[in-house]
């Protein structure tokens, strides 16, 4: 520890310069700057397995995935993971060095010192740590730990989330899912992109509709409240005509006083009679308490909330976010969104991320344009950046998933009118889709991934959809019939980017309003930014667990989201 | 607009392959690949100030900061800002190209085409540009725009948070804002962090205490119920008697014709006693529903709620992040926190932003270790990457701002331990503070600062708390009295930063539960991470307003995040 009354010059913080990702081909292992130890990711993931670093003397860290005693407990064989790849660094103990049978069980976790050698010939491991001294043992009970070494199903693993990142899959998705989150924001910033944290409490509703979570004080302070009055209950009714009677009392002592008394008692009498007052006050204000929510004319006084009105999560940071787009011209967010919807399926969550650029001077092209570079991109940052993972997602859940990134990656999106989508769709044949086929019906799941998947098996942009079922804010169309909204369909997800030119002209945008059956004051702000100084500008919203899902080929969306959130459900 | 049944080829699409920050010398100004003109900052933002440029033809978009006409109407000058930095573009229009009315009031948004040239001798500008298209206007009534010309106060701007992007001081710190972000994620993925999504939504209570807000859906569905019982009213006890009464005259019938009557007869009868005992069991059923929130032993029943149980916004993703740190060994967490305080202070929101790293295999000097340099590479990136906008808020804010960052990068944290600060505090003798210093208390704001402006004047780094100020969750050092806590300290904000070695022993963190009055169930999942595979580690939390207001000298937390939220007040 640290001596308490000094000011320590940490040794570590000086020695340590080099970073982590200086993952060069010499043959020095870099030491992680702010932890005990190197990563196991660049020990084993060099191009040569870690051959050439044999000879050197290293730290490491990490639980045990799989270990054995062996030769009578002479010796233990761990295959420690440190969660900085999905491939393990084998670790050899000696019985002298360490008692071994604490270390084997699978969930430990170990923080050793050794030499890396080469293993003996016909081994897989290019290397391997033989172990001179044991820093820290993190023991397992074997017979209590949940997450035993047998294979474990995505759906057993949701009822611990706080243990499933130690699992291969798990923990590969997360460091995906890493790198896809960076992906995005170097994709924006390298094009201009201002980063907006649009509010995630919000008074607007973005979609005139929606299932929304409240956010309130008005529970916890009622029951506050409640818990109050028990202790000390509300006066009662002869409490407070006592009060009053002491009132008049006093008051009439003052008035006796005033003619013939001197100053000292009616300063005295006064000084009573306003503590009378004080009192009866203080009795008829607590008389007012209710337990309860407040009221007012039969409904919930809401300007007791913490916000004084109504508050809500928001669904989605677009309407914010346009306000920063009229401003500073390109502008993205990337935040939590929020849905209470009661859908029990492997594609809906109650909390999830999205990512929503919106751009300024520009158009429904625009936006394909960008929306496209974008997926592309993240596409070729994972093929760039996270092959290891990439591989071991294609090895145990989707032999496609490589294939699928290097497709985007390489093909032009086909890009569609509704109009034509529809006419392609009423053609097919070979299939019956469970919901018909005609214009203006909004493209269901079945026909988006018909589209994506069977007719032009690449990422398909359907724009210019009939404006009955598209948002008020989206461009009417010269036609008069559709707007300039645009969806990016995806084999193995189908919808994965929503996207519209954002309707820009005052009257047709508060004539859409009104047509929609929405009150119009809500808005009053959005239409300021058509009031003065509008500008064309357009925008898409990313799903991010579904990029994720695509990405990783997983099936449920609750595996690829750290904390799932869902109707009857919300762990820690 | 597109051909509604073709599938374009966008000619942008193709052509713009130069990204805006290819911010090279050349005399060519990068398009932005999505949207239609270049970047004001790629024209007045070079060491030339663009004065190399003249000749070129460009189309910019922007809103007008000044404009006048000159010359008796024949020409226009506006200084157009399209927010991509702080420095305008003066643009000249002629008569003939437009009527310059409509583009001369302050806010109008305008989108243009023309050759920049180098202006007369003797004028500031390095270059200007000559308008030769107005490809779009975006018009504003001087009379009605909410943001004249005129110098208006950051309080007064609070109150059009959807237009005050729009203002100089609210666009700079929108940028400083950003780079930061960015800055943030590119420091962690390059020490390999991962970076994890903790839930927004919580069911856990990091902090022991403190204020939440929560999150449901039960006022929201009675509200819906107690709307749809106006118009449907529960049945009466007469209807119900009759459903009853009804129910039996079925049944009688029934018996009476079984030993009698034919069998379509019977199966007939039973219809009819079938639907009268439906009838019955919906009424009854509805006779339950009543208006107001679901009560169970006179409390609020939350098993109703969207989640099955009562939910809350997080206070703080650490404990969650704990969670990825023992299975991926270095995590961080970037996301809002609330806190639904009643405080109405320059420095708190009820929504913020936290980065919160955690660092397995880390002690407390780790942990500074990684505070300091995570602290200096951001105000490096800031000197790097957002100068012009440093020199803004220094000309127009804090002198001091560009310097502070200076000094920050270049001089190694003073480290003291509290022990050491309470000593030192308690010998100043120049100064009196409002709360008395000893040991035992919790440092106050003037302490802080006191220690770093005026004692060090630098940042300082306060490490070894006495335990009863601090979480449970901290490691208790051998002296039994101190936990293994640390602060880093800032001039202008104070605490800046705080953090912790957290307790990995088992034992010593259930004991220190119970000590503190707290219940064990809701931690069980977090004594998890001890039981199984613990190990030391450490972590922190920065956060980013208080950040954001070091960087840019501004005196109030309100002005610094996009869309604040405090006491009253959730706009948009």
């Amino acid at each position: 520890m640290l001596d308490d009354d000094a000011s320590p010059s940490p040794p570590i913080h000086q020695m340590a310069t080099a970073t982590l990702t200086d993952n060069s081909d010499s043959s020095i292992v870099p030491w992680c700057q702010f932890s005990r130890r190197v990563l196991i990711r660049s020990i084993v993931c060099r191009p040569d397995g870690g051959a050439a670093l044999a000879g050197q003397n290293v730290t490491v860290g990490g639980w045990v995935k799989t270990g054995r005693e062996q030769g009578k407990g002479t010796f233990a064989f761990l295959e420690l993971n440190d969660g900085s790849c999905s491939a393990n660094l084998q670790v050899i103990v000696d019985g002298k060095v360490a008692p071994l049978g604490q270390l084997v069980p699978t969930g430990t976790c170990v923080h050793v010192e050794g030499e890396l050698k080469k293993p003996p010939e016909g081994t897989k491991q290019s290397v391997e740590l033989r172990v001179e001294k044991v820093l820290d043992v993190g023991p397992v009970d074997p017979a209590k730990y949940p997450l035993p070494k047998t294979k474990l199903t995505l759906e057993f693993l949701r009822d611990f989330v706080h243990l499933r990142p130690r699992t291969n899959t798990i923990s590969a998705v997360a460091r995906i899912r890493n790198a896809l989150a960076y992906a995005t924001h170097t994709f924006f910033q390298k094009h201009g992109f201002i980063y907006v944290h649009t509010p995630i409490i919000t008074t607007s509703d973005c979609e005139g509709a929606g299932e929304m979570f409240q956010v309130t004080t008005l529970l916890t302070d009622a029951e506050k409240l409640e818990k109050e009055l028990k202790q000390n209950p509300p006066p009662s009714e002869a409490e407070r005509e006592a009060a009053k009677l002491l009132v008049k009392e006093k008051g009439d002592d003052v008035s006796q006083l005033k003619s013939e008394a001197n100053k000292e008692e009616i300063t005295a009498s006064v000084a009573e009679l306003s503590r009378a007052k004080e009192n009866l006050e203080r009795l008829e204000e607590r008389s007012k308490l209710k337990p309860g929510l407040p009221e007012k004319d039969g409904k919930i006084d809401y300007s007791h909330d913490f916000f004084a009105r109504q508050a809500f999560l928001t669904v989605s940071g677009q309407l914010q976010v346009e306000g920063f787009a009229c401003a500073l011209s390109s502008v993205y967010t990337f935040g939590p969104t929020f849905r209470a919807e009661h859908s029990h399926t492997s594609r809906h969550l109650a909390e999830f991320w999205m990512v929503e650029p919106e751009i300024a001077f520009a158009d429904l092209e625009d936006d394909m344009n960008c929306a496209e570079a974008y997926v592309k991109f993240l596409c070729q940052w994972l093929l760039e950046n996270c092959l290891d993972d990439m591989k071991f997602m294609v090895e145990n859940f989707d032999k496609a998933a490589i294939d699928r990134l290097k497709m985007v990656t390489l093909t032009p999106f086909e890009r569609i009118s509704y109009t034509h989508a529809v006419k392609l769709l009423e053609s097919v044949t070979d299939k019956k889709f469970e919901n018909k086929v005609e214009w203006g019906i909004d493209l269901s799941s079945e026909h988006e991934r018909y589209l994506t998947e069977i007719i032009f098996k690449k990422p398909v942009i359907v724009y210019n959809y009939p404006k009955g079922i598209k948002a008020f804010y989206m461009r009417l169309n010269d036609d008069m019939k559709t707007v300039a909204a645009m969806d990016v369909l995806v084999p193995k997800v189908g919808e994965l980017v929503g996207g519209s030119q954002r309707e820009e002209r005052y009257e047709a945008i508060q004539k859409r309003i009104l047509e929609m059956g929405l009150p119009l004051e809500p808005y009053e702000w959005y239409l300021d930014l058509r009031r003065y100084g509008t500008i064309k500008h357009c925008g898409f919203g990313l799903g991010f667990e579904r990029m994720v899902l695509f990405a990783t080929g997983i099936d449920n969306i609750r595996d690829v989201i750290p904390f799932p959130r869902y109707p009857g459900r919300a762990d820690l």
